[in-house]
């Protein structure tokens, strides 16, 4: 009788010992170097389970500015935001928040167009704004948080 | 006297039982609707007790950009804010950080003295730009981020 | 033998115990004033171990804006976040995000070559965007989130 009590207490114990473990991890940074560009920036960076992307453009893996405006440029931009979520094991239902800077405001409803059609109805949080110049000439850019 | 232990061993025991659920709860992410405009981008998203706020307009319930310039809108703005903060149990010693937009940087100073208002003495930390356009051609878009 | 276990089952409860509270500092906003300018922002917030940094710009101890254009610019707007940093017992390798916010993105390759000096080969994830114009006719504008 006496000596039930030792498996339950070994696992009071070992669950609490997990904490200090966990909470160590919880302040470490991670840094996502693939698709790194040679500029200044990680594409992404980890800490305690929150994932901030780089503001992504619509490159292409050459490296180049995707040509025909704002809708293919939005495509390209996302499709690259996607494919880092995928790398890290994530995806845009994983994403709570996105900041959208486009080189011209008119923009901004040809830009949600394309935008909405990767979501499943649920939305993150976003802010807009016009941008007096962007990275490459690009004419949009969008900078996403996840959480893991 | 050895039954005495059980009552605390208990307890022990599901205190550190909660851990795994408490986790797990931090990866939840819950998307707030109220006050959803049909545009695609919910209105707060929480993950882990932090609560993202998209960018807020001087809006009226009728989705009509306020008029009379920077200081009504931006009052405008900082009650839809405390709206969506309220509705959410927070109020403005929640919110850590704001991102500012605005039409025009030389209407800083306008916005701030009307900003400022809102706030006991303690001020998230900020950053401010000049926009080259903002959605509905608004003068202030104002982001949060909130601390449950 | 029965003893024994005595002091076992207070530490597996204190250990335990410690959590209510780590949750609730967890909750728990504490305001940076060190450095306040009298404008309505914190140079610095941090909450659950994320310390969120105002935007910064390359002004000297007197408030100031230094001379000479983007390079020097930089370099201050760097050293002031790093004293806000150090003042917090943090540096750069705790930066996990920033948001650079250039009055001409034309000066976007300029600006890199002074950043990226500041960091030991791992970057922060980040976006940069021209703004149509920044307060006190700055050049730059530098947004820090760090971690603890």
């Amino acid at each position: 009788m006496r000596l039930a009590f030792l498996p339950a207490l070994l696992f009071a114990l070992s669950a609490c010992e997990t904490l200090p473990a966990a909470s160590s991890d919880d302040s470490d940074i991670r840094y996502v170097t693939d698709g790194a560009t040679g500029y200044p920036f990680s594409p992404a960076v980890e800490a305690d389970s929150w994932v901030f992307l780089s503001g992504a453009l619509g490159i292409t893996p050459e490296g180049k500015l995707i040509e025909g405006g704002i809708e293919p440029e939005t495509r390209q931009t996302m499709d690259n935001i996607q494919a880092t979520l995928e790398a890290e094991g994530l995806g845009w239902d994983r994403v709570v928040k996105c900041s959208v800077f486009l080189a011209d405001i008119a923009e901004w409803p040809a830009f949600n167009e394309v935008y909405k059609t990767y979501f499943d109805g649920n939305f993150p949080a976003r802010s807009a704004l016009g941008a007096s110049g962007l990275a490459l000439e690009a004419r949009v850019e969008i900078e996403c948080i996840a959480r893991r």
